[in-house]
């Protein structure tokens, strides 16, 4: 019987992160000021993140070692498996070889904890007693808790009210770890008891989360704010995923043609698949495909362009895709997808051609979801679903050209905290998905006026 | 650095399961006839189980080959990690090794389908269609519902109906992997009706449920009943989890002085602890310990006699400790540990002095479980807080004799669809585990009026 699961002992981890900026064919835009739009050096970063991190986020090193505490950490799931999908790949029907690499063993459920493990590290090392962040549905708020109390370090996550409220066993878990968690906007900062006057009954959102957490963080030394994908440090975090798989796709005495990833702020897709990209600069003939919602469509509807993080305008302007930063997607159940802008690496990548984005609608993926966890077993998480839905579909393709290819894609997390959403789909009572067109137009209009991307 | 993780290949697994009734230095009772109080044989079984199940039931066999069709099942998830605990061990503070066998990575989150999918196999094999089954908290029931996805077997499954309306995602599993699932007591059946004709409004009991799945398969040819714990094959099944943890620990250059694992009906006990009997038999000095609830304290409490299986009186009359078919436990959140009765093959092990049971209550586990959760990152289910629970004990003691033990636990299930019971706990808000005293004294005494074990 040939192995089904790539399993590595955890002494053959990879000890180094990748960073792919040291080897980027183009040159990346930096981040400008919100006020003076003028490019941002790592002091005007420094009231919010510990120096390593912003060092990180600048750095050209082609590969930046994994400290040993870290390490110590991440091998209480790392190396995750990496799997022949034999009986998806019956079920589909299709002559390709299909792999996946699963990143829902992590204890929180999701590749989240790869970056939150050593954020974590990098503040406590540097002194940090608190951090704060926002969380939608709760993957990445559950990843920093977890995190955070390895190191004794207090955990503060503002998390979207109606996401409180809907997902309360994120919460719970989040409590589970030690982290404090506080439906937003709440009457702890000035932004949340702004908005509150306003709209007393307001659902809350990311962008209003944001802020209560950032202006935490800014208002007290021993504070820092902490962020869960989008940005350069917090991809480098994620390519131990895509480090393990080359060792690993070695091991099984293949490689792959297609590398896939789902995409919401770009964390999951960067770390399986900027590995494979510096083979690919290398020579390889690799294809990636990045897939998003229909819904919330910013790589293949937005505008490649300067704009904000967040919906009150707080943060660093970036050069990336987006919908613009007032854009509402609807209440779509991946709500790790739900997200206006896009990593700037992997915005770059994709304006170069070196990325082919695909946007899937709801539907389509809950189906592709329903087959995979009948045939290969793991319930995967709604974001997740839109890989496994490009992966049949690039099978499917592979197939009518008469092609046997080998597809490679990440499960970036398991479903177990959102069995409503299955219940929702297998009662054909799914929320509608529609996308909002003059909501887009309006928002795409907005970002004519910031600044465009030389 | 030396591996945290010991995990193994597929390809490494053991290929035959471990059948300690070869080797007991003892005679088993055989189990009577409900109506007769004769012992019975294989036919009496066969309206309910296919006869290769019941040949496994009765064999002395040492070793049976597992089929070439339920490992390319199991291997899925198969073989699980065996774990250095070194992170829990400093949390406790001791000197002691701690290892776990961890049974939560599989796709229904548990032990249970190592013998779930066994079952689905030999029931297809003799051409059954459907398959019924009962189940409380629903761990069984979607293990077996997964394992029927594969072979295209019909499941059929009745779910208490408390545990219907309160547990909710276990019904969303159950139904995503394609099992039909009525809250009981239902008006499909006679025994369902006739309940509900007394009390509209019950809220069921799984001694109800069993009654109801029993009576669909004793009316169709094509139709068999399956049980999730207890009998002699299910535990054959799980011995899997123990043969592989063997060689684990010779991977890891290590051997366990003390086995640990929660006890409800017996079988993530028996899957670990068994094939380590076999070598207390050839020599090792080894100590077991079986770890339930104070609340349901059936071997240290019960009676070693004749009892039921269930509350209806259908079922053989097993010899076991029992609290009586009628007791009730109170609704403690471990539900898959709330069973008045235990394995025959376990109890004879107790009443022989070969297992130490030892009873606690569900606060001190749900202790437990919170400081492995915050040091090795895994939720437990609240089921295998017991056996951390009793692992804690093992290794304070130990400390307190200056010794250094090696303890290997079963960590049989993780509790991603138990966070309401977390969420109780931390909020000071668990339900009452108190045990009836008079419940127990009217039960064990209705024992005195059944046959007794010779």
């Amino acid at each position: 019987m040939k192995s089904k699961k790539i399993v590595m002992n955890e002494t053959e981890m990879p000890n180094r992160w990748y960073n792919l900026a040291a080897d980027l064919p183009f040159e990346l835009q930096p981040p400008l000021h919100p006020g003076t739009l003028q490019p941002i050096g790592p002091d005007d970063l420094s009231p919010l993140f510990p120096m390593e991190l912003i060092l990180q986020e600048v750095s050209r090193e082609r590969f930046i070692p994994i400290p040993d505490e870290v390490m110590d950490i991440l091998s209480l799931w790392r190396p995750t498996p990496l799997v022949r999908a034999e009986k998806f790949e019956k079920a589909i029907g299709t002559r390709c070889r299909i792999y996946f690499k699963n990143e829902s063993v992590s204890p929180p459920g999701s590749h989240k904890p790869n970056t939150a493990v050593a954020q974590a590290y990098y503040n406590h090392r540097e002194g940090i007693r608190t951090i704060t962040t926002e969380t939608g549905a709760g993957q990445w708020g559950s990843a920093l808790s977890f995190a955070c109390n390895f190191f004794g370090i207090d955990c503060k996550v503002f998390m979207v009210r109606v996401s409180y409220e809907s997902k309360p066993y994120r919460k719970s878990m989040i409590n589970l770890w030690g982290a404090d968690i506080t439906a937003s906007p709440s009457n702890e900062t000035e932004s949340g008891r702004k908005i509150l006057v306003q709209d007393p009954g307001s659902p809350g959102s990311l962008g209003i989360a944001i802020s209560e957490a950032v202006e935490l963080a800014a208002k007290d030394e021993k504070t820092k704010y902490s962020l869960g994908s989008v940005l350069n440090h917090v991809l480098l975090h994620q390519t131990v995923i895509g480090e393990e798989a080359i060792r690993q796709m070695r091991i099984a005495e293949d490689y792959p043609d297609v590398v896939i990833g789902c995409v919401g702020g770009g964390s999951n897709f960067a770390g399986l698949a900027f590995p494979f990209i510096r083979e690919k600069l290398g020579g390889r003939d690799i294809k990636f495909v990045a897939a998003e919602p229909a819904a919330c469509p910013t790589l293949t509807r937005g505008s490649f362009n300067y704009d904000f993080g967040d919906t009150a305008r707080l943060t660093p302007l970036l050069p990336m895709f987006s919908l613009g930063h007032d854009f509402m997607p609807a209440k779509i159940h991946a709500g790790g997808l739900r997200y206006h802008g896009m990593s700037p690496l992997v915005s770059a990548l994709v304006k170069n051609r070196m990325i082919l984005p695909k946007a899937y609608d709801q539907e389509t993926c809950f189906e592709s979801a329903l087959l995979f966890a009948r045939s290969e077993g793991i319930i995967p998480a709604p974001e997740s679903s839109h890989a496994i839905r490009a992966t049949i579909d690039e099978a499917l393709q592979a197939d009518a050209k008469g092609q046997e290819k080998v597809i490679l894609f990440n499960l970036s997390g398991h479903g177990h905290f959102d069995m409503s959403a299955y219940d929702a789909f297998l009662n054909s009572d799914l929320m509608s998905s529609e996308l909002n067109e003059n909501d887009l137009k309006r928002n795409l209009a907005s970002l004519e006026e910031l600044p465009t991307i030389a």
